[in-house]
């Protein structure tokens, strides 16, 4: 296996957005409904966006791993943050949260070459 | 953009482990050459193994996001934890760790169509 980085069109890494959401109990068919929607509607729209990805916890159910593909830092903490598209993307998804996301940033390092991004 | 869930050759879901790690301070360049070779060398022997990703944080450069996708659960948590290549593989990584890691497994929500895994 080879490797090689994910690059945006400017030759550059993309940044990778974990966000790690723990949602009320009880909810996870709703939550699974408004996050989809949530990405498709507004986060897509953000300059910079280019993918997402959402996994549900086996061990814990109401845990999930939110990966938004960026192609800069600033895209999401800037440009998406003080965008109204912001508190549109809240008002989908907040009211499900039990506490406030822990939200980071990464780059790639490894991967294999069947792991698109 | 289409959902789609990725499944393996039997037609199930993967799961994705995702393990958090923290490494000691000053020791990124060692840990990313090792954290392949581990992998490449010793999990991707593994039944059931069906690809990785690493990435490492920017907010906190200690911190490295680990994926794997396996077959089965069981896959991950019996058949390679029981393994031979459990500790080899322990062994590669084990030094560079500031903490135990924590692992937790995921299934697929959605995803948008760029993104593979």
């Amino acid at each position: 296996m080879r490797v090689r980085a994910i690059t945006n069109r400017l030759g550059n890494a993309m940044i990778l957005e974990i966000a790690d959401i723990l949602i009320a109990p009880g909810r996870q068919a709703e939550f699974d409904v408004a996050i989809e929607r949530g990405l498709r509607e507004v986060i897509s729209q953000a300059k910079g966006f280019k993918g997402y990805k959402v996994n549900r916890g086996v061990e814990n159910p109401q845990r999930y791993i939110l990966q938004i593909f960026w192609d800069t830092l600033e895209d999401h903490t800037v440009g998406f943050r003080e965008s109204p598209l912001f508190p549109q993307w809240r008002a989908i998804v907040g009211p499900f949260f039990a506490q406030p996301p822990t939200v980071e940033h990464f780059s790639l390092v490894t991967r294999s070459d069947n792991v698109s991004e």
